[in-house]
């Protein structure tokens, strides 16, 4: 099986996710600038879901570009990836509707945690499947951002319960550690080719 | 005329139909964890169909896989299979919003029958243009999960008549019993290989 | 300039256009089957559209298949179609919302008429490109159905201002003749292969 | 790094930007031509959109074109430039809908302004990835319209805070401007070929 149509169908569907996340800025009713300011809360929490998907697309864009073969557990991987991911306009955009409201805060750390987990679910299964020399694994090393990930997402999660500003810190946070490409994946595929 | 961009465009229309039946649930007018609530329903549709997309594209992915040649047949089988799951992000919305109502499950157990037969012939088709020796034919076998897919999706269709949630049982074991991708093609296409 | 990237541009647009064409079924309010007839008229109209923008996806595709080198004309000329096809959408759930009231059915039949010409301006394109030995000059041959698509769509257009029956069987009779992939455009890259 | 799936992503957004804008086109309540008049000036803004759109398809395709090495600065400036392109269809209803009045129209620069800076961005990072003797620096030259670009957006943001149609005007010669494709580019690029 080959990984090209894999790459091109979550491609697109990140591509989907990206573009429709804006549909949820809705147009101002008056054409004020006044009436625009309104609209601010929604555009931010729409930066940090761009930035968060940009970062999801890069990263799975580095991880299967170490990947040779695709078998059924990798391709029902990625889609259990995108399924989390694709709740992500949802969130957004009630989060940004709402003003970072607590409870939206929470369910947004929810949603980031779950695709957290699938994409260490989603590099497990590749790793595993290339055997004991996996290129992969020794890329991510220790792994530390991936692993530190989940705690701080819980962390952010427990934050949205009495403080909202302390939760989107967080999630602003690992979004910015995150934002530096890996390095590592790259240096060793230049080394193989 | 080459396979590269039927499979481009059919993953181009799939991934938009995974990603637009997000746009169904729609965003609680309240920031609680209990506005949320409501939404758990249309989740719920989500999810199932989220899979159904899935396993088709999955399935397509694997078809197609054995296909050489497209001819104008073909092209337009694939365009009918297409329009049916097109109508899924429709029926999942109407399915979610209403709370599983009877009415909804008989349109949703109709379209995803349609979505079966649409594929069953384009499966037939590919076969016919593959001729005596078709790898296809060979790698589908007595084809047992495609030929009691129709059957099944009746049955749901009929119990949705009186009873919603019996209907609903059956949907969920039909995706459940194609979640399993078809080893049979893959194992043979590696022996081609 | 590579074409390839011109076609994936091109039907990623018109796999969005096909699928964002359902969302103007709206979800009834009431989840019964008699509610569902009243989107009876929007299932149809997306039926008709549904087959134009699969004819244009398949025919593109046939005439970019002789096709070699991409000039800047071509681009544009590629961009001008678009732009009318992204309209369709809008056409159709304003015929199907309003069941095919006459001004509707103008508006649709003005739309089906610029794409018209737009392709037809895009084929004229790419025949000059390719000089006195035009493959898809060669193919086209006296090109009956490309110059018997406007008149047929004016014939629809002044139909619709007094009866919108007679406008839209001449629109379902367009999209029937074209239904038959252009054989002979296929018979020629055959040979040349 | 490869960049075809940049190019594709970027395609993907491109495509959908494009096509999610026409949803913009609010459907008229009354079936007559009379209602459809109401339509008119979101129709024009949605043209400008599209041309502005297809212009940075355009030459976002003449550009990569150039690239034989993608690294993640290249990446992250690609993303920043879809960022601010994907708020195109946000400022483009909002124009429309209000019929181009002021605030509009500055946000409409606003956006533009920064897309342009963006663009800009990337061409310089692409220049200095390729070093002393960049394809590309060679093919833009003095880059003219890439220069004087940001300046004629400022001076049409101006305009808009006393009157809206020169801001308007200012806006349709940038896009005029640039609508001839970047000959220079292909120039260069069919002697290096």
């Amino acid at each position: 099986m080959n990984k090209g149509r894999l790459e091109a169908f979550s491609d697109g569907v990140l591509a989907i996710i990206l573009t429709i996340m804006v549909l949820e800025l809705r147009i101002p009713e008056e054409p004020t600038l006044h009436a625009l300011a309104s609209v601010f809360p929604t555009f931010i929490s729409y930066l940090l879901s761009f930035i968060y998907v940009g970062i999801y697309w890069n990263n799975h864009h580095h991880m299967l570009h170490s990947v040779v073969r695709v078998n059924g557990n990798i391709l029902w991987a990625n889609l259990h990836l995108l399924f989390w991911l694709s709740l992500v306009p949802f969130a957004t955009g009630w989060m940004g509707e709402n003003h970072f409201a607590k409870a939206t805060m929470t369910v947004y750390g929810v949603i980031l945690l779950m695709a957290g987990v699938a994409y260490w679910l989603l590099q497990s299964l590749i790793i595993k499947s290339q055997g004991d020399h996996s290129l992969l694994k020794k890329a991510i090393g220790k792994d530390l951002k991936g692993l530190s990930s989940p705690p701080l997402y819980l962390l952010g999660i427990g934050f949205s319960f009495f403080n909202e500003w302390l939760s989107g810190a967080v999630y602003i946070f690992v979004a910015l550690m995150w934002l530096v490409p890996d390095k590592r994946i790259e240096r060793l595929l230049d080394q193989r080719d």
